[in-house]
C-alpha cells in the first residue's frame, strides 16, 4: 500500500512557511518521505496523484466534537438501540468535512466506543475518534443539567436507562464526595476503555446569574491525577473566571471554551499562567458578523457576555496561550433544526456563522480567529499540531513529517492567504488512502429530508396550530398549549 | 334644587337632529323641562349654567365594564379587604369619562352592589353602577377560567376565598345539573340582590381551536326565564356563532361581544333574527388602524379571527341590528400595563386603539364604529338609549326628556360632526347635579404612579434578571426562570 | 368449509333459555342449521367437534374499544409507522379472550381501517374491527383533549403530524361552524370509508368541576342526519345529564358511557326516554369491590361521581334500557402499566377490577353488572344481541340463528350461572372457523415483558433518582426534577 | 435600676456544676455579683424575686434563625411595607421562648436592622437580635434558590423589588467574579451595617443529586478575610463534605448545619480540624421519634441522608467538636401551616417534632442532642456560651457571670436532669429586667389564628374543589389545575 503525491504546496505544520513542487511519499498508511520528487526514494508506488497547484496540509482536527449530540427526547426514543448508525454518520460527516481526528468531549461511551473501534479497525471509514464518554460531574440527558423536562413527561423506564447510558457511576452524586472517594469513581470509569478524562469544573445548567463550581479544587486535583495515572490527559467543561483558573491549577492537559466566562473577562493573572504553562486553551469564537446580528436579539446583560467571550479571544491571542480549534460541533436532525421551539440553538444566528455545525463550524472558527487577528499559521497549528500536542498524540499526528500517520486535507487554494481558502477541499486522505468524500455519509438518518407534510397535516395546522388565545380577553392569562 | 342649563345644542337621543339654542330645567334630579329659554316654565332656579356653543347629549353609558377587572393574584392579594376601594375608583374614573352608568358583567357581587348603593344613596360620587356579579357558568379568578396558574401557587385558603367570592353558588358545577336544578341555583343568587343576570353560552377559557357550549339550549331557556319571572333582564356571554344564536333564542335581552365569534362570520339568519327582534348587540369593534397594527404581529389564525369579528360589525350594522357600545373597560394598575409578561392584555395595541381601558375605550368604540360605517346618530344611540332599553330602564335613562333623571354630558364639539368630539367633555352632570371633575377619582390606586425602582433593585435587574441560559450551549432547552 | 359441533348447551341469543343437547351446522362462514343432531340436515362435514358439556354462546363483542390506545408520546415516536402491528396484537387479544367482533370508537383512522380490511379479507386473524375513527370534535393526542404537556416537549413537526392522523378535519375548530357546515365536514370524513360516526356531545378534557357541552343540539343532529344519511349509525360521547339527553334527542343510535354524569344521576325523564326509544346505552360498570377500594384513595367530590354512576347503572337496569357491554378497552404497554406517574389510569385499581383491560375488562363488566342486580339472560345480550342491534350489523352477528355468520364462543361452564363463567373459553369460532388460540398474539409488542434494567441503570436510579429536594429547607418550594 | 435574685439554683455556664441557694444581683442591666445571699454586697435593690426552688440559667441563644422566614408569594405581597411587624413578632415569639438573643442568617437586611435597632434601644421588647442579611452568593426569594416559580406569575416590579431588597449587591452574580472582586463587594455590603457576614459555600437550591460549590475556596477566603478585616464574624452555608472542609480551610468562625452533608459522612480528617480548631459547629438534629416517622414516609436515597446526618451529629459529639445550637427557626402563617400544598416543610413532622419552630424548635434540638449523648452541661453551652464565643459576643453574653449582661432564663425543673426540662420557663430576664411574657407577642399576625371560612367558601370547595380529572379516562395524563 504505496501513495505519491506530487507537485503540490505543502504546509506541514512544522515549517514557517509553505513550500512548493513537494511530493509526498505514503506507505503502509504513514507518510514515509517528504521533498521534490528527485529526492525521494526510488520505489514503486502502487498510486500517483498529482496535485500540481494544490495545498497539502495536516489532516484537520477539533478538539471538541459530540458526535452523539441530538438529545431531543424523541431522537433518543426512536434511535435508540442504533445510536451507533448516528455516530457513524457524523464521523462520515466530519471526515467529509476534512477532519480525520475528532476528539468527543460527551456523548453515550458505549456507542462512541464502539463506533470508535470499527473505524480503528478499518470496518467503517469515518473521522478517526477519540472520546471521553461523560463529562464527570454531569447528570444525564434529561436532568437538571441538560432537559429537565422530560421526567415526568418519558416513562421512568426511558428516562433511567437514557441517563444511565450517559451517567454510569460518573454523575452529580460524586458532588457528595471527598476527593479520594471521586477519584476511585474516576478510575473505575476509565477502566472502560475511554481516551481522556473529561470533567466539570462548573456546572452545565449555568445561567446568566452565575455559574456553580462542581468539584472543589482538592477534587478537581484528584480527577487530573487519576487520569494521568492512567496515562490519559485530562480536561475539564469551564465557565467562569474561578472554573477556568480552577482547572489550570489543577493540572488540565486543557479547558474546554476558555473564552466563555460569563460577563467577566479572564484576568491577567489567568492569561499569564495560560501563555506560560503547557496547558490547552479552547476557544468558540464568533465572527465579527455573528457578533453584530447577535448583539440584535439578546439583552445587554448577555451582550455583556458575549463581549467578554469576545474579549477572551483577542486577549488569549495576544497573550501567546497555545490556542486549539473545537466548536461542540454535531449534527442535529432537519427536525430539530427547523423547530420554532428550540431554533434558539447557536442563538438563532444564520447558518453561515452558526459555530456549532459539524460539518462548516471550523470554517467559521478560523474565518473568526482570523478576524480577530490570529495569524494564518496560528490559524493552521490550532486546527491541527496544537490539538495533537494537548491530547499527547503527537507522534502519531499533527504535522506532516516522514512516520507520521499519512493523514491529510488537498486544498485548492493557500490557506494562509485566507481561513475562507480552508472550505476549498479537494481531497482528504486518511492513513494513507484517499477518501472517497461523494459516498458520504453513507446512509443519511439526521441529514437526510424531512419529509413534506401530509395534506391532513397541513390542514391541521392551518386550523388548530397551537390553540392560541381567543382575542380580546383582559382577564385571560391562563397559558394554553 | 334646580339647575338651568340654556343656549345650548341639545341632542336628546329622541329627535332626529340636534336642535340649537335649548334649555334645560332640572328639578330634583330630574329634567322637568326642555325647549327655548323662553318656553320654559317660570321658577326660581338655583343655579344656571350659560352652555352657549355647547353640545348637550345624554349621560354616556356602557354596556360592559367590569369595575373591578384586575384579578391577578398580586393585586387581590394586596387588595383583600379593601375591593370596594377599588370600585370607587372606578367607578369615579367612568364618571368622569362621561358615563353616568354603567353596567358591570362580571366581578365580585358584594363589594359591587356595595359600592352600587352608597352611590345610589348618594355617599359617595361616581358612575351609577349595575351589577350581574358572577357570570353563571364560570369559576373563579384562579382557575381555568382565568388564571389557572394560581391554584399550586396561592395558599389554597386564599385561592378558593377569593374564587368562592365571585363564584358562590354560581360555578362550573352548573354544567352538572339538570335545566331545572340550574334555575333554582339562578333564582337562589338573583335572590342577593343582582340587577341583570349574565350567564355563559360559550366557555370563557376559550382557545383558537374552538369555543366550547357551556349551557344546553334547555339550559339557557331556563336561565332566561328565571331572571325574567324576577324582573330581571338577562345576557349571555357568547364566543361563536352557535352560541350566539343559542343565546337569542333562548330569549336574552341582550348579547355581549356578538362580533366575536372565532373565524366564522355570523350567519345572515342569525342576523336577521337579530335585527328583527329585540335582542340587543353588544359589539367590540376595533379601529382601523389597530387592525392593521395586530395584523403585524399575530398568526394567520388569529387574524382571521379578527377579520371576522370586524366583518360582523359591519354586517350588523348592516343588517339593522340594535347595536349597544361596550368594552370590558377597567383599570389595570401601572404595575400590570407595564409589565412585559401580560402585555399582550388587549392584543399589544397602543393605548391610542386599547378598546379595554376605562377612561377611553369608549371613545375608541365610537371611532372604530364610525369607520365601519355607523351614522352619527346611531353611535350616539348605541351608547345611551340603546343600552337603556336593553337594560329596561328606558323610563329613567338613556335620552334627554322631561321626567327622566338628569344624566347629561356636556360637550365643547358637535358629537354629530365626528366621532372623536365625544373627547371634548365641558361637563358632566348626574342626578341634576354638575360633577366637579378635577377631584376625581379622589383617592388614586390603581390610577396611580408606580413609584421609582430603588438603588438597589435597578442594580438587582441590570446583573441578575431572567437568569437567562448560559450563550452557546447546543445540548441546553431547559427551561430556567 | 363445513364445521359440525355436537353435544353442547347452546345459549343463542334468541331463546329465553339454554337448550341441552344441540349441534350446530357450519357452512361457509354461516351457521346453516341448529338443533338436535339427527334433526340437522345430512351433509358431508369436514370437521367435527364433541362438546359434550360445553356451553355455546354468540361471539362476544364489546361496543366500545379503543385497540391504539396507547398514546404516550414514547410509544407514538417508537411506533411510528408501524401503528398496524400494534392493532393487529390488540386484535389478537380481542379475539383470544372471546370477542369475535369489536367496535373502535376513537383511533388513528388509517391503521385502523388498514387492519380491518386486512382481517377481514382473512389475510390476518384477529377480532372483526369496525371503526369511527375520530371522535368528531375532538383535538389530537397531543392537546388539551389528552395530554397537553407535549406540544413544547415534542418537535412541532411530530406534534402536528401525530395530532393531524388523529383528526384530519374533524377537530375543534368545528365548534366554530354552523351546523350545516360540520355536516358537510362529516360527511367529507365519513367518505374516508369509517363504519360509523361517532361525536363529542360534551367535551373530553373535562374535570370534576363541570363537563363543556362541545356541540349544540342543532349541530348534533346535523351530524346525526348526516350519518344516517349515509347508512352509518351514530353515537355520541357523553359526560353529562344534559350532554346524554342532548344526544339521545339529536337521534344517537348508541350513547358511550351513559352512566358517566358526573355528579349528578340520570333523571327520570331521560331514564324513560332511553327505555322507550331504540337508543342503545352503553355503560362503564365498576365492581363492589372495585368501588370499594377507589373510596379509600379519592376526595368526598370524586365519590360522589362514583356512586352517581354506580346509581345509574342500576336505574338503567330497573327501568329497562337497552344497555352494551363496552369498557374503553385498550393495551397499555409494561413500561406504561408500570409507570408511576400514571399509574392513576383506572384509578389505581388492582388488575381484577380494571375494567379497561382489553383481554379481562369485560369479564369484569358482566361480574360488576350481575352484582348490580342484571339478570343472566340480559348480561349475554349485553354482551351479544343488544350491541349488533345498536350498531345495526344484526343481519349478521349479536345471535345464533342459521343464516348468521358463525361466530361463536365455547365456555366449559355455564354462564347463566354465574358471569364469572364467561372466563372459561374452551374455544372461539370465528368466521365458521376455530381460531388458534394458543398463538395469540402472534407478535407480543406492548404485551411483551419489559426487559430488566441494565447494571448501570439500577445503579443510576439507586444515587440520582428524581433529584428531590435537600431535606430540612423551610423556604425551598422550588420544584426540582 | 437594680434587680435581686434569691434562693436559686444557678447553672452558670462556667461552673462545672449547679450550685444551690445561689442569688444574683443585677444592675443597671448587667450583673453586679453572684453568691449566697450574705455574700453579695450591701446595696439598695429595687426589687427582689426569691426563686427558691427555681433554676437559673444564661439566657438561651440560637445561632440560625431567621425571624422573617415566610417567603411565600402571597405574605410577601400581603405585607409589604410592614416587614416590621412580622419581625418584632418573631422577635417577641423567641424571647417567650427564653431566647434572649437569637442570630438572624438569612433575610431583608433593613428591616431586620430596623428591628434590631429598635430593640437595642429599648423600643419594643423583643430578643435580642444581630444579622447578616443576605447569604453572600444566593439570589432573592423569587429565584431558583428559594421559589422559582414566581418569576412568570408575579410582576416583574414586584419580583425585582422583592429580590432585590434581599439580594442587593451579593447575588449570584458574584459567582461570576474573581475572588478580588467579590472581597470588595462583600465590603460594600458590610458598611451597612450587618453584625456578621454568611456566605454561601455550596448552593441553597441544591438537591439529593448532589450539591454545587458556590465559591472557590480561593474566593471563600476573601470573603472571610474581608470580614475579619472589619471586626465580624464569617460563617457559611454548608452542605457537603467538600463545602464544610473548604468552609473551616477558609477561616469560618461557624459553620451552618455541619451535620447537613448529603449520603456522605463527615470524614475523619474535618472531625478533626473542628475538634482541634476553633470553629462553631452549628448541627440541625432530629429526634429518635422524628427520624422514625420520617423513614417511613421517604425514599431509600432520602433516608441515606438522614442517617449520614444523623451519624454526623453523633461524631461531631464523640470527636469533641464545639457544637452550637440553631435550627433555622421561623414563623409560618396559619395559612402556610394548614397548607397542602407545602406542608412537606419540614418534612410532614409532627409539631412535636419539627425542628424548624421559632417557639419550640430549640427544645427540640436539646432533647434530640440528648438522646445522641450529649452531656447535660454541654447541652446548655451549645445553647448559650457556646454561641456567643463563636459569634465573638462572649464579653456580654453566654455565662452568668459579673459583668456580663443580665440575660436569664428562669425555670422550674432541673435542666440538668433532662433536657425536657428547659421547657419549664418561670421566667425570662433580658437587659435586666423581667420580661412581661404574658403579653407577648404584643400584635400577633403570623401567629394569629385563620378566620374560619366562609359559608361560600365551604360551598365552593365542596363544590368545584381542585378540578380533579373526570373519572375512568385512560388516555388523560393533562395536567389540571
Amino acid at each position: 500500500m504505496s501513495l505519491l503525491l506530487t507537485g503540490a504546496t505543502v504546509i506541514d505544520g512544522v515549517s514557517e512557511k509553505a513550500v512548493n513542487g513537494q511530493s509526498i511519499l505514503v506507505e503502509n498508511g504513514r507518510i514515509s518521505a517528504i521533498g521534490r520528487r528527485d529526492e525521494l526514494p526510488v520505489t514503486a508506488v502502487e498510486k500517483t496523484v498529482d496535485l500540481d497547484g494544490k495545498f497539502i496540509i495536516p489532516g484537520l482536527m477539533n478538539a471538541n466534537v459530540h458526535m452523539f449530540v441530538n438529545v431531543l427526547f424523541e431522537t433518543l426514543v426512536r434511535y435508540e438501540g442504533s445510536y451507533e448508525d448516528l455516530i457513524v454518520e457524523a464521523a462520515q460527516v466530519a471526515l467529509n468535512a476534512g477532519m480525520t481526528t475528532v476528539f468527543d468531549t460527551w456523548g453515550p461511551r458505549r456507542a462512541l466506543m464502539a463506533v470508535r473501534d470499527r473505524i480503528d479497525r478499518g470496518e467503517i471509514v469515518g473521522s478517526r475518534i477519540r472520546c471521553a464518554g461523560n463529562i464527570i460531574g454531569f447528570d444525564g440527558p434529561f436532568s437538571a443539567d441538560f432537559d429537565g423536562r422530560i421526567p415526568g413527561i418519558g416513562s421512568s423506564h426511558f428516562v433511567d436507562r437514557v441517563n444511565a447510558a450517559w451517567v454510569e457511576n460518573t454523575g452529580r452524586h460524586l458532588m457528595w464526595m471527598t476527593p479520594e472517594a471521586v477519584g476511585e469513581e474516576v478510575r473505575t470509569y476509565i477502566e472502560n476503555g475511554i481516551d481522556f478524562v473529561k470533567y466539570a469544573s462548573n456546572e452545565h445548567g449555568g445561567t446568566a446569574a452565575g455559574a456553580f463550581i462542581q468539584f472543589s479544587e482538592r477534587t478537581q486535583r484528584a480527577i487530573v491525577e487519576e487520569a494521568h495515572r492512567s496515562g490519559l490527559t485530562a480536561q475539564s467543561h469551564s465557565a467562569s473566571v474561578e472554573g477556568l483558573r480552577m482547572s489550570i491549577e489543577a493540572g488540565c492537559d486543557l479547558v474546554q471554551h476558555c473564552n466563555m466566562t460569563g460577563p467577566t473577562e479572564i484576568p491577567r493573572e489567568t492569561l499569564d499562567v495560560l501563555a506560560q504553562g503547557d496547558c490547552g486553551a479552547v476557544v468558540f469564537p464568533l465572527t465579527d458578523n455573528g457578533l453584530e446580528i447577535l448583539k440584535e436579539s439578546i439583552s445587554d446583560l448577555e451582550w455583556t457576555m458575549w463581549k467578554a467571550s469576545d474579549s477572551n479571544c483577542r486577549n488569549l491571542i495576544d497573550s501567546g496561550a497555545t490556542i486549539l480549534l473545537a466548536n461542540d460541533g454535531g449534527i442535529l436532525a432537519p427536525e430539530v433544526m427547523q423547530e420554532p421551539m428550540i431554533k434558539g440553538t447557536w442563538n438563532g444566528l444564520p447558518e453561515e456563522e452558526a459555530l456549532g455545525r459539524l460539518a462548516t463550524g471550523h470554517f467559521i472558527w478560523l474565518k473568526a480567529m482570523e478576524e480577530k487577528g490570529m495569524a494564518p499559521m496560528d490559524l493552521l497549528h490550532a486546527a491541527t499540531r496544537n490539538i495533537a500536542k494537548a491530547y499527547k498524540v503527537d507522534d502519531d499526528f499533527g504535522t506532516l513529517e516522514a512516520g507520521k500517520i499519512a493523514d491529510m486535507v488537498v486544498l485548492d487554494e493557500n490557506p494562509l492567504q485566507s481561513a475562507e481558502n480552508y472550505r476549498t477541499i479537494h481531497a482528504v486522505i486518511k492513513d494513507g488512502a484517499l477518501v472517497n468524500r461523494d459516498t458520504l455519509p453513507e446512509r443519511p438518518l439526521l441529514t437526510a429530508e424531512l419529509p413534506a407534510p401530509l395534506e391532513e397535516e397541513a390542514r391541521y395546522k392551518r386550523f388548530l396550530h397551537h390553540g392560541v388565545r381567543l382575542p380580546g380577553c383582559p382577564t385571560c392569562v391562563n397559558e394554553t398549549r
